[in-house]
């Protein structure tokens, strides 16, 4: 018997896939477009469909005879041991080869945002942490240490990362970003891209686009948008993540913009994603999306009609669950309806992909080998370090941080003892235990306070919890006051709890309407604030709050997003002093908790002055955030200035720790655009480079900024590089320049494409 | 001697036009595209610039001498007596004529949105309460008043209406606009053009165009909007208003959108208005607009620049005062830096619009005739019409309205005895007398206190203001308290202070973060509640305000928006039940102060359900209002509602008032699109009737719907009407639907042009 061209390992991906296609029916193709939800049963005997998913029309059994094209969640929403999780998997996906004519499994995909979201997993700092850290190698450690987790127990795609720009704090989502800045989730996000796919895990950018800008922060809003905002705003992070990263999946975003749903949208998944991207991989559907232009988009008066606009678009995988893309989608190819071209052209992106994977080879072999740690120590220092470079301190004008190892401290605040404040929506506590309150979390994780009293085993520490995060009660304000007064110092912690749908105060579906700190935690801070006592407000949260109110009457102010199972031990490190602070905000910490959207991206007018009595200007600016230590910013010297539009430019600088301390400083570059054919945000991030120095230690830092940065999206729709005047800014926030450099560019009007340079590189010496 | 032809009333305007201008130099023709702001001297004697306006480097008597395009606002902002401020117009204009070798007078603008802007004259509501009124006739019949009185003065322009679609109701300019749907704004703000326009005066459509759609809206932010949201919400008025209304003036928005400036935009002032609309007359800067684009902007690195920008773009006049226009422009165009052409052409079309005007002619005769009353009877009679019509009981769920005789009425709140609670900021005494306590306004503006008092003889009318407009102070709740405790129902006057640029809570400049009540006002309404006496909660606002926190707790809910100088009498007239309330809004009532920005054209996706905690279904509808009687809607009937894409449709009902008291319905009719190639609102605004209806009285409304009314701006921008399902919904308030129809749209997709229907016709018999 001999072997069939596409199971021929010495043949091209894409031969053994023609012949593969060439052998299937139209029922076997369109199976590989679909997922099925499945669970891992916690007796590790088998994956059964989850009831509430599966429809009473499909039969597991009978369903798979016609193969599977993806494993939606394997590991499923119950805790489940990771060993017998793999277990069951490689079970599971045996049953699926056996049934199917051609042995052919699913390629299994699970979530894995801020580390692999099951049970016993490490639970990493959430991906604003990240963008605080601005720390893009450290990043790439750790999705290179959840990828291989993931391939450990069988899993071969991680729906993440996130590269939606931040453009309302009031998201949910927020804390699933990276920040506001492009260019920061661009360089960052392509880090965690770089470090997954190493790994061998496909990693899926999503969402893809706009989902971030929902008007009114309410998650799947309309996104209004025009052309420009998209491309110069919107997309670039996704740009960064396919060109540096290789990512080899996209996730087409719920919403609609500008009435197009991007599930819909040819212009975004095919002209452009693989157009002019020349991206080659899946695009997957949001989970349920493909529905949704039927049911909630209705440009589509059916399922296969959806299904249709969606293949067309150039979305190749319906999720989490055979809906549009099964029965309806083979009836419609039946009825002439729909092209088979288009069930041709998916499943052919999808086999290349299982291809590429090993999933067409005779050996394939699902069963997991060698041990099975999803929380290694490894993985527990890297949750660490990343912890420990993203806290903020925002302020500390009189030095009350660090404090000292003998002092009285009052732990108050409903953050400050709680192990799940530490964690953001896509952990799986916070995603699933929260259904299940006496569930173990399956994984260490020390509270602040618990942190805290292990850091400063000499320090008095008393703790009372105040009020809830968002309960209304405020019976507990007078026992916090009392034991404020009888302190040193207070620690408030305040902040989220991170859940889905409305079981957190932040997380997916947990939008807000203002910034305002959740529950009654504002008014707990103002009677601390009334001991007198000095208080050092640690913000656990999932997007910025409004601090205005509290501006001048705090002893000090430390910003942790969701710092993960480390965060405790890291936050205490930075009250005690053992961790010099060096996380930088990645998202503005506004004022006032009304006004928004608001980003640190805006063109000058409306900025300030007489125009409108709001004044938009935060209270900590985006790139903003103090050290214990100090740092001289020296001896900055440029090329030369007059550069053609095609041109670079090197701009140098050396940073000195001048304190006794050793720290970390991030140097920032920005670009000031003073006249452009289009309105330009005043100042926008175009290069950053942290730099870790010994005291007296110093550093010099070059950025090679190259014209391609300065470029923006003109009036006719292309990328251009304009001459005239720039500034670039070496800066320590977006509100804090160090030094000015005026550039003149000469030459013609200059059009980029696709293969623009995105980055400034720099060097450190 | 023999006349110049350009003098020749027989020739045509375009022949008199070309033969003038060949006669002119760069200056003389430059010199019509500007104004000066000037204001009249309460003595009468003579126009003399603003000291603050003019630079050093301009010669009021030397600049006249090359002509003068425009003089802004003449009459000032000190309070001058209406006829002596026509004289000094007139001398002024004769010295103007007189300086320049054409002996051309300039074209006097003013402001006149909800009245004419100056002293003594009518302050009419302003445009929310036209949009309450859904009266079309009475806003043609206002406006034609308001133009009579600015010819009888001398003024030939007027810079209203504004045409801006409410897209966030934070926005301070909201009670400039007529709503939040462009068919409520587009029919009313059509009829005030014609109105003004019938009366000889040249209306000023603005602003031209997305300025409502401001970020975060702050005034002047920029602003975020796709093309089809451009296409199909921001632009109808403006077609409503040149098509039906005959508008000879077009003001260019201060804002961009997506990065292009307005006043710099040629796709905008030239392609679409005077190619697409075929518009031939004058388009105008907003005050300052040429200059920003070279400050704010940032798109021109001069004045010249700027200048060139925006007359490229199309932008024919600089207002207020002369700038790039002036001198740098004449200087640009001698260096062979701007095309004489440029010039040219605007100066063709101000020109134009001069010799239609009369004020190339020979016998052109500045001097006031007639009687000058700018505040008559007949305009009080209007005012207070408008001012009754314009009315929105939003709610009186027990009947508590409208009040007995005899009752003892504690009559609470800032608004309650202040006459400036009626106007808004484009009233002269909003506008300016704020700054001058001591000056009267000019006008009868009786207060809410006064009129109830007159209105209501035999009650006993106690009255404390409990509080200021925004004033923290809450020392006054007590004896607010304590009055209300002591009578039968409370009435409740609260409410915005309209001003300018952070003197008010309402109006130009006077953004807000969230939709509270400003200052304490809130507080106070909880203290009256909380008595357990019925409040009856009157505002007086310049923008919806939530009132979620309230529901089910207030004995009745009026919402009037700034009525004018009678609308204190309408409203005591509406407490007393004298007038039956008729007003419907033409903006949603939020139930919480955040979650903005949102109007009622929601496509479905994440409007409500599991996607997102926030459910933003308003407390009060758009469209909804009550009233003390009721009204049946019977046998509704159709035409066969199988029709081609280009067919129409006949729905009639018969509306039939079922109760004992005069009233008036507003039938209105909604389009539900169930299927489109892109998003669709869920439901919008296709058509309206008010139907005045005596006690058992019944009127059959029509409604002829063409096909041309269900268009959209499809992905490709083409305006199309496409086949398939459309649902009429002949409805109280846009979420209180009374009847539904279905139709089947068969036929091609048609493509609409620039001649597209915009009304639904309708018929009362």
């Amino acid at each position: 018997m001999t072997t069939a061209p596409w199971r021929d390992p010495a043949l091209t991906a894409a031969a053994r896939v023609d012949d593969l296609l060439s052998r299937m029916t139209l029922e076997e193709k369109t199976a590989q477009l679909y997922g099925v939800w499945v669970g891992a049963s916690t007796d590790g005997d088998g994956v059964a469909p989850l009831q509430r998913e599966m429809t009473a029309e499909y039969d597991w059994d009978e369903l798979i005879t016609r193969g599977l094209g993806q494993l939606t969640r394997p590991f499923g929403t119950a805790p489940v041991d990771p060993a017998l999780g793999a277990q069951a998997l490689a079970r599971a996906q045996r049953r699926i080869a056996e049934a199917g004519r051609f042995g052919i499994p699913a390629l299994a995909h699970e979530e894995c945002l801020a580390g692999f979201t099951t049970w016993r997993a490490t639970a990493y700092p959430v991906p604003l942490a990240w963008g605080a850290s601005w720390d893009a190698e450290l990043v790439e450690e750790m999705a290179g240490a959840i990828g291989r987790d993931l391939r450990t127990v069988g899993v071969h795609q991680g729906l993440a990362p996130v590269l939606d720009v931040v453009r309302d704090p009031r998201w949910g989502r927020v804390e699933e970003t990276i920040g506001e800045d492009p260019y920061l989730v661009g360089t960052i996000g392509a880090a965690y891209v770089r470090g997954l796919e190493r790994a061998g895990i496909v990693a899926t950018l999503k969402h893809f686009a706009g989902y971030a800008s929902s008007a009114g922060a309410r998650n799947l809003a309309p996104v209004r948008a025009g052309v420009r905002e998209f491309a110069d705003i919107t997309l670039p992070p996704f740009e960064f993540a396919l060109r540096e990263g290789g990512a080899r999946s996209v996730m087409a975003a719920y919403t609609d913009t500008d009435g197009v749903p991007a599930s819909a949208d040819p212009g975004l998944l095919t002209e452009l994603l693989r157009g002019d991207w020349e991206f080659t991989g899946t695009v997957v559907a949001d989970y349920f999306g493909v529905g949704f232009l039927q049911t909630q988009h209705r440009v589509a008066d059916s399922e296969a009609g959806a299904a249709r606009a969606a293949l067309e678009a150039g979305l190749d995988v319906e999720l989490p669950t055979v809906k549009c893309y099964g029965r309806p989608l083979v009836e419609a190819v039946r009825a002439g309806e729909v092209p088979e071209d288009l069930i041709d052209r998916a499943a052919r992106r999808v086999l290349l992909q299982k291809c590429e994977l090993g999933l067409l080879d005779e050996d394939w072999d699902p069963e997991p080998t060698g041990r099975i740690d999803l929380d290694s120590t490894a993985n527990r220092a890297l949750a660490r370090r990343l912890a420990e470079e993203s806290v903020v301190l925002l302020d500390n004008p009189d030095g009350l941080l660090p404090l000292a190892p003998d002092t009285r401290i009052a732990v108050v605040g409903p953050r400050a003892a709680d192990a799940l404040a530490m964690l953001g929506c896509y952990s799986f506590p916070s995603h699933v235990l929260t259904h299940h309150p006496d569930v173990p979390t399956g994984i260490e994780i020390p509270t602040v306070l618990d942190a805290l009293r292990a850091e400063l085993p000499d320090a008095k520490v008393t703790f009372t919890e105040g009020c809830g995060v968002d309960a209304p009660d405020t019976g507990g304000f007078e026992e916090a006051v009392a034991r404020t007064a009888e302190a040193d110092v207070c620690v408030a912690v305040l902040g989220d709890r991170a859940g889905l749908f409305g079981r957190g105060t932040s997380g997916e579906g947990c939008d807000v309407t203002d910034l305002r700190l959740p529950g009654v935690q504002g008014e707990l801070l103002d009677a601390l604030v009334a001991t007198g006592v000095p208080v050092v407000l640690v913000l656990l949260t999932g997007r910025p709050y409004a601090l205005g109110r509290w501006q001048g009457r705090l002893g000090a102010v430390v910003q942790a997003f969701f710092p993960g199972e480390e965060g405790g031990p890291a936050l205490a490190g930075v009250l005690s002093g053992r961790v010099n602070p060096s996380g930088r905000l990645p998202v503005s910490v506004p004022q006032v908790p009304g006004g928004q959207p608001w980003t640190y991206l805006q063109p000058p007018l409306g900025l300030a002055g007489e125009v409108s009595n709001l004044d938009p200007t935060p209270l900590y600016a985006f790139g903003h955030g103090r050290s214990y230590t100090e740092f001289a910013w020296e001896d900055v010297e440029g090329s030369a200035p007059d550069i053609s539009t095609d041109g670079s430019y090197d701009l140098a600088v050396t940073v000195r720790n001048t304190g006794d301390r050793a720290g970390a400083e991030v140097v920032q570059l920005y670009l000031h655009d003073p006249v452009a054919s289009v309105t330009r945000p005043d100042v926008r991030l175009i290069g950053y480079r942290r730099v870790e120095l010994a005291p007296g230690e110093s550093r010099r830092v070059t950025f090679r900024f190259h014209t391609d940065l300065s470029a923006f999206t003109d009036r006719r729709g292309r990328r251009i590089v304009e001459p005239g005047d720039l500034e670039l800014r070496l800066a320590a926030s977006s509100a804090e320049t160090r030094h000015t450099t005026r550039l003149h560019l000469t030459g013609p009007v200059r059009k980029l494409g696709p293969d623009r340079r995105l980055r400034c590189e720099t060097e450190v010496s």
